[in-house]
């Protein structure tokens, strides 16, 4: 009668084969409308199927409304089912994209995970999921796991000299999604967001996305130049003081006081994002804005550098008056963070195993560090200097004379090499153009002089006339 | 000489404290701009430290620009520096609020987990922890982990009868973050998303926190009235077409071919939100709207119900034209879903083990079901009608002649129950006052006739005159 193949697969009964064949018969316009349906027994004979078979499949058919069924009557397909199918096109798929592989891979942000202690870390994770009572996996709080934000307030104080109460802190997935709700909390109509000049691309991103203003501060070696902030009407200002994104200055005392006087006087919040300032290689480590005034500096903080990226969390510390309206914007982009991470996280902090791992990390990264350095003076020689490089997972490579612009990125690649020029990262161009940023967070160390080598040779043949 | 207190505690070294304190007395104004700093040698005797503690905090003060130190000349505190103090007020706490129990409570959308196999799932995250490589700790992809979103394509075809690449499929940290992402990659200036009335209160929010023009659509017992669409410039509609929120309707294929059909033509994409489909009671499961156009229908589910709130993973079905957008725009919002509740998730479901916890729960709350039903029945009488009651884990509750408005739900909760009338979520208010919405996921089953008793006792007294 109508052209149906029923399996006698197990996982999906005859009866709901036969609902969807027929479903799709009936939208097809194969069995049109108003058409009587065969009897159960009929059918279930042509089908070489049992009757209760055909029963439950006309029984979803009528749940959904496909079919009607009258007493005394035959049962019929009802009106205005057909779709045209012809409209559903074939959906055609790309080849996933082959993920390229560099010879020489400088890019930014790609912390090394080889020596993470995995081993500790799962059993935390299983005791963390053992001890969770019931109620910790229904909704259990948007502002973050109690222990895991005690725990965050402790290490803050220990690592970075700042004192937040665990209610100020605010678990997040990542500093991304903390940017995210800052940016969308504090946005005042037709006023801009100040950011740094060069900038993180993803705050750029973040306006760009919400069609919101922004106004670029120039930065220069030691990081943005607060003055340029004076009189302007903001919504807030996003800055990294601890080491700033791109160019790697530390902001001096006197701007971030000025910064904090205009932030007070021109009532905006700060937002200071500290991606990367436990790795600091000279000196002692960087105290935040956040300790000169904890009502006008929103601190936001990550795990993906000091842990791993795909644990996804992080943090804000939020003065109260802003926390009711951070949570109901919380609540409705996702709730709240998974639990398990954070439970077993917060034992991690307990047991200062973060900072025992952290400080083994620094002393890795140190090393990559130094190996780089050397390596790039032996091939450049003495004429480039190296940029905010005491910190961080990268550094700026500046080479006098030569010319970076976005062009740069597809060309470098094309001959295997990734590596980002700073005009990347400016919304006004033309400034930096002698400079490139090279990551080697994630970089082996027995590969870095190979790497440079590629590097060099690439600009050799390439830009230098 | 100043009031400088250090403590000879574990975890913070004395030349930090020291720091702190001079930094803050720099900050305070009690040491001014030029004013000369004592020698370390000196400083060290009058604090009784050592005077290489002295030099780590002048060193301290000096890379964050507090102090410049000239060969020859005393160390010099900059100018600027000062922030008046008095201005940082003592930041009050308001008392936690304390989460009241309720003697009777229906909140909806609350899933039991009591029988959620802990052990089980406990052993697959540790072995998901233990099984991942280094690359899974990295950044490893916006779309979500591979393995999942193969398994979630399989589990889609048995439980719903749809077929769905599992390229096309894109984990998410739950539904509402879907919603979120769609309404922001589908808004179309001034053209409005439509959404039903009574609606889900998660897209409304979404919708006023961006400030995006929404048409609010009547539904009536089977659903959306479809037709209403026509002829609307629209962003996009979203629908619950297996059980509406909060009615409860299953939305007849009639109506679904017209909704699609309109979507075609009018060229807008229906957001399908499958909510709580798995628990359907009476007769087969409802197959998604998707199965009818996988070009128009964006659908979403989670792992919310069916697993724990707190895991935070869902998913989202798109096509191909949509999918460049939506990885641009996950990765500035969070970047990707955390990686280990992912890989035992597609360990549990690959184990057919969501499959059958899925039937042990529907049984259990096909129970509660039961015997909520018959509580009310039995105490409310047969006046009551009881809608959407064939799957979920909600119903409605008719009672003609009655009315519930919003502040129903205050006056409940002052008397120990908590329950939500319809009105709570009507754009259009008026249309559904005699009704009461009734959650039951989570509710223990000996205690459900107390509560409806508690109900019952509450409406006799203060809404029946």
């Amino acid at each position: 009668m109508w052209d149906i193949v029923l399996q006698r697969k197990k996982e999906i009964s005859l009866s709901r084969q036969l609902f969807y064949a027929m479903k799709k018969l009936i939208l097809d316009g194969k069995i049109t409308a108003g058409e009587a349906l065969p009897s159960s027994r009929w059918l279930a004979e042509d089908l070489s199927i049992s009757r209760s078979t055909v029963c439950e499949a006309y029984d979803m058919l009528i749940t959904e409304g496909f079919i009607v069924s009258r007493q005394g009557a035959p049962t019929r397909v009802k009106d205005g089912l057909y779709l045209d199918q012809s409209h559903t096109k074939a959906i055609s798929h790309e080849a996933e994209q082959s993920a390229q592989t560099f010879a020489a891979d400088f890019k930014t942000g790609q912390p090394d995970v080889s020596c993470f202690p995995r081993y500790l870390w799962n059993q935390l994770m299983y005791k963390a999921c053992e001890k969770l009572q019931d109620r910790d996996l229904g909704y259990f709080g948007t502002a973050g796991y109690e222990p895991l934000r005690e725990e965050i307030s402790q290490w803050l104080f220990r690592e970075r000299g700042i004192s937040a109460l665990p209610q100020d802190i605010f678990i997040t997935t990542g500093a991304t999604q903390a940017l995210n709700l800052l940016v969308q909390m504090l946005s005042k109509k037709g006023q801009p967001f100040g950011v740094e000049d060069p900038c993180h691309l993803g705050i750029l991103e973040i306006l760009k996305n919400g069609e919101l203003p922004f106004m670029a501060v120039a930065v220069d070696e030691n990081g943005i130049k607060a003055e340029q902030l004076k009189n302007q009407c903001l919504s807030a200002v996003y800055v990294t003081p601890a080491h700033q994104f791109p160019f790697g200055g530390i902001l001096p005392a006197e701007r971030r006081a000025t910064l904090i006087r205009l932030a007070r006087k021109q009532e905006f919040y700060i937002i200071e994002d500290d991606y990367d300032s436990e790795f600091r290689y000279v000196g002692a480590p960087v105290t935040p804005l956040y300790s000169m005034d904890c009502e006008r500096v929103l601190y936001v903080g990550t795990f993906s550098k000091t842990m791993y990226p795909a644990l996804r969390v992080g943090f804000v510390v939020l003065p109260p008056p802003l926390q009711a309206k951070w949570l109901y914007l919380r609540k409705y982009l996702d709730v709240q963070n998974p639990i398990i991470e954070q439970a077993a996280l917060a034992e991690f902090m307990r047991q200062r195993k973060l900072d025992k791992y952290v400080q083994q990390v620094r002393r890795m990264y140190g090393e990559k560090r130094r190996v780089l350095t050397e390596s790039i003076l032996q091939c450049f020689g003495n004429d480039v200097r190296l940029l905010g490089d005491e910190s961080g997972l990268h550094f700026v490579l500046q080479i006098p004379g030569l010319y970076f612009a976005d062009n740069f990125i597809a060309e470098s690649q094309s001959h295997g090499i990734r590596v980002y020029p700073i005009e990347h990262y400016c919304v006004t161009k033309g400034s930096h153009t002698d400079k490139l940023m090279l990551g080697y967070g994630h970089l082996h160390v027995d590969k870095i002089h190979e790497s440079v080598l590629g590097l060099y040779n690439f600009i050799t043949k390439n830009y230098i006339k």
